[in-house]
């Protein structure tokens, strides 16, 4: 078996900036820079030039500073460009111009004999102001294979240091890209070449891979697969499929990607462009490591590696199990003695029984519920609620604050308080904050909302993480129609889960 | 070319309802169901009848539908599985065992040859009571090949009408997916094979691919990709590539699926299971067929064909263009002209060069901005403000109505309303339809919210579509802190543009 090291050429701040709706400010894509030179990838795609001042200053930003990857930018085939690129301090430039017949009639209105003396152009001008230079030949995987061929031999002999295909409308297939760069390998003289793979059709990591085992080196991709339509070959699982699966070509493939980090780095990613990641996306979704049915939870806790592809520690995650509808006996009961409650075969089907029988409403089962209705079954009187919420009403409007006045009963002795906040549902957690903090320090360490669409009436869902004076955290979901209350909601449960467990846990010590 | 008709196993009521944190009543199977059937599918999997009561009871009411397309069940390889489903009234069922030695060793705890017995005697028994019986052999890509035959051969010689090869953890490749399809179908002696792919590595559309190119009839795949962890492959990328994508090897492929109800079926999904799907998902998610930079909307007008793989109507979708710090001159003209604005070089570039500069701050551009912005540049009294909101405030709690008044100024005249809602949300978006119902009907048509993690204090991003009495509709998007301000200045700013657009056209015709 030989191993191949893969260079990943990450374009999370050009591609992936080119998302409808995202806009980065320069310090932004400074704060995104550094963090995807930690994750460890080889250059950074910082931006496009000539675009706006922004831009170019947030190009000349990252650039200055010095970070360990190296850093490109993209031009069209055009000396303006390529300056722009040169004057932001680059080296590295990726320059591009279309080389399907489509784009040529419709778009540039060129002959294909003028798209590549503009290239050579481009590459040459390039190269005289001393940079490296990497060439794509936008809509490759459309354009006429054997002029592909042409201009890519054009381009080498120009002086372009690496090639790159770009599946620019998602529409290669894995056997389609893998003969389009055997062919530009040759067509090149063994230049490196690189494929930048869309997902219109879901087969971007597909088709980056293909181009790999076909002789490619490299791979443009972006964090969390954004990017103009349905987005690039995201680099967490183009990185992960690379490490981890078996290719069966007698080749095994490293990166410099610390792969512990990538969870990390898709979050704060999420954050700072504001385009949340799916709970189904793969490696980075919030289910990629979360289990509920009974058969798959059973087969995890004899072994992890039953039901999951990876150990979530290698991206930097940890498991979580969830019992529904779909519970078994042996999931339920691990999950119960997580809380230190130990049931007989009969107990536990009791439980089980209540528990399908809300899950067949539709309903999801919080921790909390499972608890409340182990403690029905067990009759055990410690394992109830702790918190209770007695009042609450909270304002928000123009020209006021947003604020809250909430009223609370903790071991059955009542509590009120008021706060106001940066909105509604802020105000409203800092006031269960404050009054919770006359006997308890817990504190909303995370918030996360995502209503589903269909009209104001639709409903919300809510997942908070709480924390403990200790450190200690537990994550919390809750559904309703009003964004306010239920969020409430979804605080009080989390404070009784994570007072709940501390308490059954000192009983057990 | 030869056309090969390819089967469409839906199995989102089975392994999508498996979603951690989906629970489905029996009606909304139900639901689901029917929209399955409009949309084409061949088989429905409605269900894993032993699991619970209601789920029993789900897949019953699906059977007793008389839909056109098949409907099956999955069972474990025992009797009382099995016996469940015939009760269930289903003639079809899909019974599994786990081949893989890790299976068999940690979960099973039974030898190989139990597994075949058990194998053996589950699709004997199946047929024993007159049903279809489609046959996996869960873990199928982490077991030994040639075991992997034994059992195939095995179960076929038991009378099993169909094979299933599950790529349970999401761990093949294609080419490996092939190998193997291309063993069943021999060891089955021709039976006809269904591939059954996860996403852990974002492979899911390319093995099930890869599956059907080796020999494979048939796929399991799910609306929106939803499934154990990170889901299954997603049925409207596996179609859509099926039919449109070239796949090299002299065959063409067609389904049953009417493509043009993909979206509407993936919006009811998501809205039924509480589960977005993210705005870079292919085929379906919000940015599929929308385009930002200046280079693509430029193609885009020239001809779609040139950043578009397909026609969105053919997936029932519009395109859409913004414009963004990425602009350019082309498409930024093309959207003020559909406002009915025209302008001379000059002022094109001085809009744009005023776009850019709020792009660079990181900031997402309205359309409303756009043409203030123009209004600004070309000086015209008559592109401004209609609507402004001059007072608002909102109450919600516990033991009261959530109730907002708002008080507003249409083309400088001051009116005012109070009205309650579900949440407070909800209320004011009431309140502002009821004031504005005075000169203009006009109703919130849609409303997403989407907030990012990490804290209360995070931002949220609220889209609203506004409708007028025309049934014309337009989309708005707005960024804050205050998810209740936020979503009413969010229709503040439709209603603008729907009053504009509506102005401009009356002022063109």
């Amino acid at each position: 078996m030989t191993s191949r090291r893969i260079r990943i050429f990450d374009t999370t701040l050009r591609d992936g900036e080119q998302t409808p709706g995202i806009s980065l400010s320069p310090e932004q894509k400074l704060a995104i820079a550094k963090k995807l030179d930690d994750l460890g990838v080889d250059v950074i795609e910082a931006g496009f030039p000539v675009v706006s001042d922004g831009e170019h200053r947030g190009v000349s930003m990252i650039v200055a500073e010095g970070l360990s990857c190296e850093i490109a930018g993209l031009a069209r085939a055009n000396r303006k460009d390529i300056d722009s690129a040169a004057d932001a301090g680059l080296n590295y430039v990726h320059t591009f111009i279309a080389t399907s017949d489509i784009h040529l009639q419709y778009k540039l209105k060129i002959t294909r004999e003028e798209a590549v003396a503009k290239a050579v152009d481009a590459v040459e001008y390039a190269k005289s102001r001393g940079m490296q230079v990497e060439f794509s030949a936008e809509d490759a995987t459309r354009t006429d294979r054997s002029f592909l061929s042409k201009v890519f031999s054009a381009v080498a002999a120009a002086g372009a240091d690496r090639i790159d295909i770009p599946d620019t409308v998602g529409y290669s297939t894995p056997e389609y890209i893998a003969e389009i760069t055997a062919d530009a390998v040759e067509a090149s003289s063994n230049l490196p070449i690189s494929v930048h793979c869309h997902n219109d059709f879901g087969l971007a990591v597909a088709n980056a891979l293909a181009g790999i085992k076909a002789g490619a080196s490299c791979a443009h991709v972006t964090i969390n697969g954004i990017g103009e339509r349905a987005g690039n070959a995201s680099l967490e699982e183009f990185v992960m499929a690379l490490k981890c699966l078996s290719h069966g070509n007698g080749e095994s493939y490293t990166t410099g990607v610390t792969s512990e980090r990538l969870y990390d780095t898709s979050k704060y990613l999420s954050k700072t462009v504001g385009m949340q990641v799916q709970p189904n996306k793969a490696i980075v979704g919030e289910n990629a490591f979360g289990h509920e049915s009974g058969i798959h939870t059973h087969g995890i806790l004899n072994n992890p590696l039953t039901y999951e592809p990876i150990s979530p520690e290698l991206v930097g995650r940890k498991r979580w199990l969830h019992v529904g509808k779909h519970a078994g006996i042996h999931g339920m009961n691990a999950m119960l003695s997580e809380y230190g409650i130990e049931t007989d075969d009969r107990q536990s089907y009791a439980i089980l029984e209540k528990i399908k029988a809300i899950g067949d409403q539709g309903k999801f089962i919080t921790d909390v519920e499972l608890l409340t209705i182990a403690s029905e079954v067990l009759g055990e009187k410690g394992i109830r609620r702790l918190v209770k919420l007695i009042g609450f009403s909270v304002s928000t409007g123009i020209g006021t604050m947003p604020y809250a006045f909430v009223k609370l009963a903790i071991d059955d002795r009542e509590f009120a308080g008021t706060a106001y906040g940066v909105g509604p549902v802020d105000a409203a957690l800092k006031a269960i904050e404050g009054t919770m903090g006359r006997t308890a320090k817990l504190q909303v360490k995370d918030y996360n909302l995502a209503s589903i669409s269909g009209g104001s009436t639709a409903l919300c869902e809510v997942t908070i993480v709480v924390e403990d004076e200790h450190g200690n955290t537990i994550s919390t979901k809750s559904v309703g129609e009003d964004i306010v209350t239920t969020s409430v909601k979804a605080v009080i449960d989390g404070i009784n889960r994570i007072m709940l467990k501390n308490l059954l846990k000192d009983r057990k010590e």
